[in-house]
């Protein structure tokens, strides 16, 4: 159930001592092939961690050989120094592995502006290298955990094209992955490492234009917190192991569906969180304005702290999507809070007593009845553990 | 020191029994000349209240008798018959002084989705006529508190032109006002009813252009919250019954003394908070640069915890810098927490440990290297209490 549910996969996950707890900080996953397709997408945020900016370089060749995770500490901010040690990481992976630096991706997660304890890290890549096994999923999974409570992983499997028999494909293929994130989820990505593997035989085009169509969907749509991290990296890897080479849109739907579950994990499991929202703009325009609207009562913190109440405040819905630049009459709008339409045409309308708030998730629909397009966001609630998980310590 | 404060304005503030509570909750504000001259800005909030959309109507007019504000109901999203009650709230007022109702402005501030009980308000408007008075400014700043902890107001006296001495010009000119707000500050107005009186002898265009220059650089700047309300107003009456016509500079620096007085006093009180963040972002490439980039940094809801816990978390504070379009460069950004630089060229600059954040009012400086404009943000941390504020009842 994780990055080596595909096959040509193998992983580790390990305690090097970055964090100061003792807990696990650093994972390995390495693509053995036959072949080592890959295609990334990182932060839109313009102030980049040294990680990423040296794995956006590493993708561009659209080869991946393996990739390193560090959790305590997110080597953004540091400067010359911290591209430096990046970069020695890097080399460390490669030096170990026998391959190449340049196909070797970073990805860094924990506090901005510290550097990273190398002489830590360095030996803990060749530990984490000698544990590097077929079942190593779920401690690299664990070892990316920051604040998260759980760790993230999901499966797809694929049955080859619907045009072929198994038989004619020579079996199934998977698409398996794992995240980590838990605050500073955000449109443009969210605060969160993920790594996607597939057996499936495809090149790095393919992947990459899978990879963007789920992600635009998946995780550019959740907004826990409204704050955009420095460091977000999803990386998709195709080892070709399975030898099938699926359909392109089944295998598009199989990178959705696993940032699906990813995502919906991460909101699941959002710093403080007590409740995930669910909001659904109908009737929109254009599919931008739908989401502008849905981001826009995301990230209302009034709207939050209501949810986190169980009060179906749609005022504060309303006053929401007054903010955004989409086409609609407020005379016309229209929402519902778990099914019940508590505001019709810009005004009152059902009883909102009748809304039953007891539930984790809570679904908002906002209608524009403006056209025909839709989106999803998903969002959580602001709470008083929120305020004191990123008040109490540094993260 | 209110509404009063400048010749030519009687007040009155009265609990008419639209709060449940029986606190004070309808203000009136009288001009009785020799001039009615006015002007007024308004939410940018594309969903307005019922007293917004009438008041907006009124003062195309150029001219406001009287302002009737109440507490208890914002008069928002409440359909025809929510300004049918605007309306009849102005013609009520109308009827009692003798007035024509198309000069009578009305603001409205409470909860979203809940019709005024008319059956208070309007016996409520004949009381509070009943008290009018020259020394009602008090009261008036009193009846439109909701959440405030404390009555806003502010005056500035001013001399006469320099240019004439204070005999030519038969005495001074004044500028009060009074101010609600508490939660949903933010900009394109924060969630506040102001009126400001001038005993100056200036025609609406003059008021016009004083008001929009002041607003733009003082309540168009808090963000208390990033919340937009549905029913912000700022109102500026003359009554010119000082009969004195200062120059414009002179009375324009005096509007905006009395709303940036103003604006800092919602900052102060605003909602659970308990720091004041003042935001300064120097050398930007223009003035919309340093605005969208302390914007960026005031909404961010991890940076307003970190400052709540007292952390000076510069991390947070490039994450948010990296956020916006702004023309910079992250290897040439610096930042300074109370006068600390602790971020120097986009990296680790001097100890964080130096910077004490002990006080109430805390200084964030942002500095763009990219040329000459700057730009001053406030803002309130993010807390428990804030949390609590705003999901523990309807607001």
């Amino acid at each position: 159930m994780s990055v080596t549910t595909a096959k040509g996969f193998t992983a580790a996950g390990i305690a090097a001592g970055i964090k100061q707890n003792g807990n696990p900080d650093l994972a390995l996953v390495v693509n053995n092939g036959p072949r080592r397709a890959a295609a990334g997408v990182f932060t839109s945020n313009r102030v980049k961690a040294a990680p990423v900016l040296w794995s956006q370089q590493v993708l561009k060749g659209g080869e991946v050989t393996a990739v390193i995770l560090n959790s305590g500490g997110a080597n953004a901010c540091t400067g010359p120094k911290g591209f430096q040690d990046t970069h020695a990481t890097a080399e460390k992976v490669a030096e170990v592995l026998g391959h190449n630096a340049g196909e070797v991706a970073v990805a860094s997660t924990g506090l901005i502006g510290v550097l990273l304890p190398m002489d830590k890290l360095l030996p803990g890549v060749e530990q984490a290298a000698a544990q590097l096994s077929e079942h190593g999923g779920e401690k690299a999974a664990i070892a990316i955990k920051t604040t998260d409570t759980v760790h993230k992983t999901a499966v797809h499997q694929g049955w080859g094209s619907p045009r072929s028999s198994e038989a004619e494909s020579g079996g199934g293929w998977t698409v398996g992955g794992m995240a980590k994130g838990a605050g500073m989820l955000a449109p443009g990505l969210a605060t969160m490492l993920v790594v996607l593997t597939t057996d499936a035989d495809l090149d790095s085009e393919t992947l990459d234009k899978a990879l963007r169509a789920a992600t635009r969907t998946t995780f550019d749509r959740v907004d826990s917190d409204g704050c955009m991290s420095t460091n977000d990296t999803v990386l998709l890897l195709a080892s070709g192991a399975s030898g099938v080479t699926p359909a392109y849109e089944e295998f598009a739907e199989g990178v959705r569906a696993v940032c699906d579950d990813l995502a919906r994990q991460l909101i699941g499991d959002a710093e403080g969180a007590s409740k995930d929202i669910r909001i659904e703009v109908v009737n929109a325009a254009t599919e931008d304005d739908a989401v502008e609207v849905g981001r826009s009562i995301a990230r209302n913190n009034l709207l939050k702290c209501a949810i986190h109440g169980e009060d179906p405040n749609w005022g504060r819905v309303l006053s929401a999507i007054g903010t955004t630049r989409a086409a609609f009459d407020p005379d016309q709008l229209n929402v519902a809070i778990n099914g019940i339409w508590v505001c019709k045409n810009g005004s009152v309308g059902e009883d909102r007593d009748l809304v039953d708030m007891r539930y984790r998730e809570v679904r908002i629909t906002a209608d524009l009845s403006a056209g025909s397009e839709s989106a999803v966001i998903w969002a959580n609630d602001l709470t008083a553990e929120y305020v004191h998980e990123n008040s109490a310590y540094s993260s």
